[in-house]
């Protein structure tokens, strides 16, 4: 189903790239929150922050700020923050609050934590992304406009409207409607994996073309490219918890990816291009 | 007990004053968080907002911006923030969790909303003080490199070694400690008002300074101000819910504030000054 001279490369020829990039990223992050006193504030934010389910959005970042020249540590804060904000944003959805029931269908974590503490560290690991991207000001690389731009967008992707009303939109989707009309597989991707998900991984593309320095259009073709890598790698969770999804609206997906990629370098894509293979689908990490 | 030749103008005397900045930082908040679409987002977002406990931090932010002869202006987003993040502490402090009863000596408030939304309503208020910080940015003014510096002054005073940490020591002392050996006032202060109120004013102190291109000195001076003026008034909520406070704590941080006033212009500290009379631990607004 893809179309274009592009065939994008498998994930198993690409693993190295990932490895490479994610053991740069949690080095970067063990480096950053150390465990350390007051350990009642430090080791939850430590353990937390790195128990938090694997998403791709910071690997995006790096990646998009490699395909347009950068440098790897260009972008490594804005994936460290991304990382950080995925965690607390993870924290506090599983958070067990009085009002509601969770969906017996949901799968449940162990916490390591009491609330008060969970609800606490989320608070703290937050603002701490905001932190390490400012500290990564350069005054010799000239990057403070890049870097405050940067930190708008990451903003506006983990606030009110984006991963916010996503997660609002799924506590609807999932509790307000009746067991009868079950929300639909397209309402559940347009509302819920669009906003969380999918404008994540926006986010990811366009911070890492604007820290690489790459131009508008650059910036613009990698925000939608990640757009529809993070929807397709939502719709990977929903298939490993035994949903089905639409198949024609994953290709769908995958083919407007991989458009996007066509102005680059041809010889550079390869790794980036792995993000939408099927495979990952089925073997989400 | 004020020692110096600085007397302090009478909070009366300074109305006005605070009333115009606070009256300005309002509008400039209604305008940023109108009441829009989506309304189950902004609506509480608005709300939770405007419904938070006055605090005098961000006052103090414009104040210190005008006393080292900046513009209002330039500190307005500053000031924004610190209201925002401190209504996202609050809304979150105030969630019914499962794991501890509450105190039975506190007060509680009406919940505007469900535990669901004010916990992501929280987290959508915080990441948006930094957007607009970052979102203050103006090329014509060369001041991104103070913007940065800004934001990383209020990530840190909000994360996890500043309000974070104290909201840790509050729960510490308020439970973990048995009835019979109740907290002492004095680790009170020094654990939960200092590393609340009080870092919070220190750090509005020190951005207001730096937005207004105070020197080195200046800040440092304004951040110690804002340190003790943070800690007065929080003894000054003890002091209202009937607990008894230290008198010789206070009149020992009241000249501690006033003495760093001392490098500044005389004839500009009137109103600034006033944040440390004793009639606000009676009549805190």
């Amino acid at each position: 189903a893809v179309t274009g001279s592009s065939s994008p490369m498998s994930l198993s020829q690409c693993q190295p790239y990932w490895t490479s990039i994610d053991g740069d990223i949690d080095a970067h992050l063990k480096h950053a929150i150390p465990i350390r006193s007051p350990l009642s504030v430090f080791e939850p934010m430590h353990r937390l922050t790195f128990s938090a389910p694997y998403t791709t959005a910071p690997a995006l970042c790096i990646a998009a700020c490699e395909l347009v020249d950068g440098h790897r540590d260009q972008a490594m804060a804005a994936a460290a923050a991304l990382r950080l904000t995925h965690a607390a944003a993870f924290v506090h959805e599983q958070l067990p609050l009085t009002d509601r029931p969770r969906p017996k269908n949901r799968p449940t974590i162990d916490h390591l934590f009491g609330p008060n503490i969970e609800l606490l560290t989320g608070d703290g690991i937050a603002p701490f992304g905001f932190e390490l991207l400012a500290n990564s000001d350069d005054p010799t690389q000239n990057n403070s406009e890049r870097i405050l731009r940067v930190i708008i967008e990451i903003a506006r992707a983990t606030g009110a409207q984006g991963r916010i009303q996503g997660r609002y939109n799924e506590l609807e989707l999932e509790y307000v409607q009746s067991e009868d009309e079950k929300w639909s597989h397209l309402a559940w991707i347009n509302e819920v994996c669009k906003k969380k998900e999918g404008e994540m991984h926006a986010c990811a593309g366009a911070c890492g073309a604007i820290l690489g320095g790459g131009s508008e259009e650059e910036i613009e073709k990698l925000r939608s490219f990640g757009l529809h890598v993070g929807i397709l790698q939502a719709i990977g969770s929903m298939v490993k918890r035994g949903e089905k999804a639409h198949m024609e609206v994953v290709s769908g997906l995958r083919r407007k990816a991989l458009e996007e990629l066509k102005a680059f370098n041809q010889e550079k894509i390869g790794p980036i291009s792995s993000l939408v293979e099927p495979e990952l689908l089925l073997s989400v990490k």
